[in-house]
């Protein structure tokens, strides 16, 4: 990459500590190139990064990583980071590959810089009030620096943390980075007290920090290298847990980024050619119409998201036309349910968003809050299923999570009208809790209303009737079941095809049907097969004579694995299954 | 009952507002006994529902529920408002039926003055939040009132709804409880400045509710009706959210609850002849012992709670004994797991005890932050299993919520020997994160070491082998497992026994050489079919020539139903097995 001259003697944090001010400045410059270079090119947070360079290079330049302790919340603020530690070529480079060779996260087997894999939000200070506890109970000396945004102090874990953390008669500092912004605007009273912290200039008598027993510093020119550091030189080596609250700019150093923060936090590749988004037809603007035309009909509607409204095609149009009729909770996500519940108990029509990576926060709320209760909210699931996403967003895990639980009904619809139908029946009714996994896939429309009466549980619909072999396969993997169905129709055999729409349960008397003229039954769904929807039709059939295969994803991690290697090794695509079937079918 | 007199005239909190303050006074006396008979005879929450009965009284005296709606947290405070809305029955009888026809916890089956069914902590005003939004949606108009204690305020999910809470224009009440201990002493700096307010009698310049945006009232004479009526009587009708801070003495009116107020948090029945706790030796207390004997070694073992010390007998000797290697992070499961895992990341030996149902907590942390982490620690899970408690609290969805997880291994010991065993390994080793499934039974010993080497993954131990049927019992089932044995054999059959003992993953070996001389699997388990062990083997099975029969829990909420029952519903008795047994083998 060109300009870059200075970045490319920076190999490590040793390397910062020989600089002046005036140099680190410079390198600020170059850090930013080497983020948006990244970002243009492969996508990635941009906003947030941006905006802590000069925090990074000061924090670096006054601690010593590793032996000091750096723990990044989330990770949306980590790049600089990850360009001073060894891993510039990340971000400077011109080549595709070097650029996909380091992860957007935290990340230990990069660098020993980083000492979590970090993804989702809230965790940095539970996470370094352990590192710090581990060190006084082996008596070791340094410093723990846990490093979170304004926007991940409103989740529970945070706080959690924070209580604990300020209970260590020993060293722990909280970088507090206030870009004023969450990944939207910042929802909660925690953010009126850090405005007037702001206002005040760390001197208002209402203090959050100090309430909960932190030494409190404040610091407006958080983009000053030469203010950041005699800032952390004061407090290294600190004896009790103390909070630096630093102003930045979320997107500073490019126009378009500190002007539009929502926009700019995190940029898909090629954002610098302002190539419009699609306006096409998707799940998420049939789903902002059917609100809206709730909200025109006076009905007391409520749209809840958690902090991502983006991913919900959620823009500030549409939430102000929502007005009173939009709650965005915040980083919030256990409470997000509860309230949802609440909402649905006390007559109100509660529709909550969320992505399936991040419902993982709250299987407890989801158990007690909604299920016991019986509460009749809508809860939508986004990104569900096997995708290339990093280890800490993919989106397999939703169906054991969900299904598992007591009185709560899951659907899976399969295209548009089906989603529909499902999204008016969840409305309507007042019986259950009803999620529906919003298909991952681009939108499929077969242009003829569904018509199905979804109050009647757990009843599957049989597409094609057919005998031998039966395909059940779960939402938008009705896909590969119609290759499979063309595979075997090749072969001579016509079988049938069978879309379950409910998650929650099976449909025994279609199952026992089967039993009749079928040999092999097939499942396909697109997320974990441990404690998923498969292993309910395979215990079901478990002392039947009827063979059974299940294909969905193996338990574990995957962390940025194409999706197309993933679906080869399970064996998810028609040649592999039409290959499987050869050999268990006879 | 004797002695109660002014309670008679009770039935709805109507008849509360007829009433004198001489006569509240009288009342709170009544009520009390009511509380000591009821917990006496069949157990119970005893000094937090002591110290508030004045405020229910008052609360029931200033507003008017059911119109005005109060969300009990935890309810472990409930008591008297059970009392005085018409189920004085479940407190006063002397019939143990009439007792227990009335629960524990909130719940709006049995009446109109509750509007959740609540046993997990620090819900409430999350929950409130979401009947104060519809409220405000609807144009409706009365107060609502989230009760909190001071030990639930540690919890993410009621800082998540505080922050949201406050930003409510409109009526929002919290009354926060303040007796000055959890479930056992309260722990982080939160409470250091819940401290600073009682001293200063609410006027300290720190103040977590003002920073957080409330109004404030604290009121120091929180058992005191007369000042309790003129303190809610200001509050009530209020245009935006305000905290009512009310200093309460925890088990007020019976001097030994007053005095070891943990202790007399909860009471088992008959507490009040004093009766002495069992000394024998049980899991918890071999787990105490293992952890001494580590710390004696000056080992970087530590201990970790999240404020039920009492239920993994962790009393103050042992805390004391434990100093800085024990750590009661107080109600906060989320950030117990972050914190447990980091501290394993630093070299530290952390053992985290949880129960089976408040684990549910933490679905995301053991995701994230434990396994994708792969940090070494150890998790112990207890009262996992089918039981006769409230449906709040029963333990049966474990199994599918952690064994699903990618790197966790978890671990079901069947006796004794087999669980010191897993500790030791669990502890020793550095490559997983282990839990382990403490049996819910009594203590079983072989007398036998068991010297397996666990570091072997997914091992199953063949315990009896025999032919024609394979029974694979989990972890304290193997009781089950060894009766059906007995059975088999009286009918002639020699069948194979086996303890899978690792429940994240299976056997595939032995699972395979069952084929040849089985033609009938039987899995037992203690806890939901549904996404649990029995399915993996199902699976496993399903294209292959031998039929499988899963027994465990109905994915349901079991609400105090004797176990017994739950058993025969769940075909989980020797009799109703081999009957089954003989359906399906021939």
């Amino acid at each position: 990459m060109k300009t870059i001259e200075l970045l490319n003697e920076i190999n490590s944090p040793e390397d910062i500590k020989k600089l002046s001010i005036e140099q680190m400045n410079i390198l600020s410059d170059e850090i930013r190139k080497g983020i948006l270079n990244r970002v243009n090119k492969i996508g990635g947070h941009l906003g947030p990064d941006l905006g802590f360079v000069e925090a990074t290079i000061a924090l670096h330049y006054v601690f010593n990583s590793p032996v000091d302790k750096f723990v990044f919340d989330v990770s949306h603020q980590i790049y600089p980071h990850k360009i001073i530690t060894g891993r510039k070529k990340g971000f400077i480079s011109e080549n595709i590959d070097e650029l996909f060779s380091i992860t957007g996260y935290s990340n230990p087997t990069e660098s020993k810089h980083d000492n979590f894999v970090i993804g989702h939000t809230s965790t940095s200070v539970s996470l370094a009030t352990g590192i710090a506890k581990a060190r006084d109970l082996k008596n070791e000396n340094y410093n723990v620096i846990a490093i979170i945004g304004d926007g991940s102090l409103s989740g529970g874990e945070a706080f959690e943390g924070l209580n604990n953390a300020a209970t260590l008669n020993s060293n722990f500092i909280v970088i507090v980075n206030d870009n004023e912004m969450s990944i939207a605007e910042n929802h909660g009273s925690l953010y009126k007290n850090l405005e007037e912290l702001r206002t005040s200039k760390g001197t208002a008598s209402n203090n959050f920090f100090k309430a909960l027993g932190y030494d409190y510093t404040y610091l407006e020119e958080g983009n000053d290298i030469s203010s950041l550091v005699e800032t952390l030189k004061k407090v290294k080596d600190c004896k009790k847990p103390t909070v630096v609250h630093i102003h930045t700019l979320k997107g500073k150093g490019y126009k378009p980024a500190e002007t539009n923060k929502e926009q700019y936090h995190w940029c898909m590749s090629g954002f610098m050619d302002n190539s419009e988004y699609e306006t096409s037809e998707t799940y998420a603007s049939i789903t902002k119409d059917f609100i809206l035309d709730k909200k025109s009909k006076n009905e007391p509607v409520i749209a809840i998201a958690a902090a991502t409204p983006g991913i919900f095609e959620f823009d500030s149009e549409f939430r102000n036309k929502l007005g009173k009729n939009y709650t965005d909770v915040a980083i919030a996500e256990e409470h997000a349910v509860a309230y949802t519940s609440a909402l649905a108990k006390n007559g109100a029509k509660p529709i909550l968003s969320l992505m399936s990576s991040f419902i993982q926060r709250t299987y407890d709320q989801l158990s007690q809050d909604l299920a016991l209760n019986n509460s009749p909210a809508v809860i939508l699931v986004y990104w569900g299923g096997i995708s290339p996403m990093d280890a800490t967003h993919t989106g397999v895990f939703d169906i054991p999570l969900i299904s598992n639980i007591p009185n709560i009904v899951y659907l899976a619809p399969s295209n548009k009208e089906e989603y529909l139908a499902m999204l008016n029946y969840a409305y309507d009714q007042n019986e259950h809790p009803v999620a529906i996994r919003v298909p991952f896939y681009p939108l499929i429309s077969t242009g003829q209303k569904d018509s199905t009466d979804y109050s009647v549980l757990n009843k599957s619909k049989t597409v094609i009737k057919g005998k031998d072999i039966a395909i059940i396969a779960v939402g938008h993997f009705m896909n590969i079941g119609y290759e499979i169905v063309e595979g075997l129709k090749e072969k001579g055999i016509n079988p049938t095809l069978i879309n379950p729409k409910f998650l929650t349960g099976i449909d025994e008397a279609l199952l026992n049907d089967l039993i009749n003229d079928h040999k092999l039954v097939i499942t396909l769904e697109d997320g974990v097969l441990d404690g998923g929807y498969g292993e309910k039709i395979s215990r079901f059939y478990s002392n039947k004579n009827i063979k059974v295969l299940n294909y969905g994803a193996q338990k574990e991690f995957t962390d940025r694995i194409p999706a197309e290697v993933l679906y080869e090794n399970y064996h998810l695509t028609k040649d592999l299954i039409l290959k499987d079937i050869e050999k268990n079918y006879d």
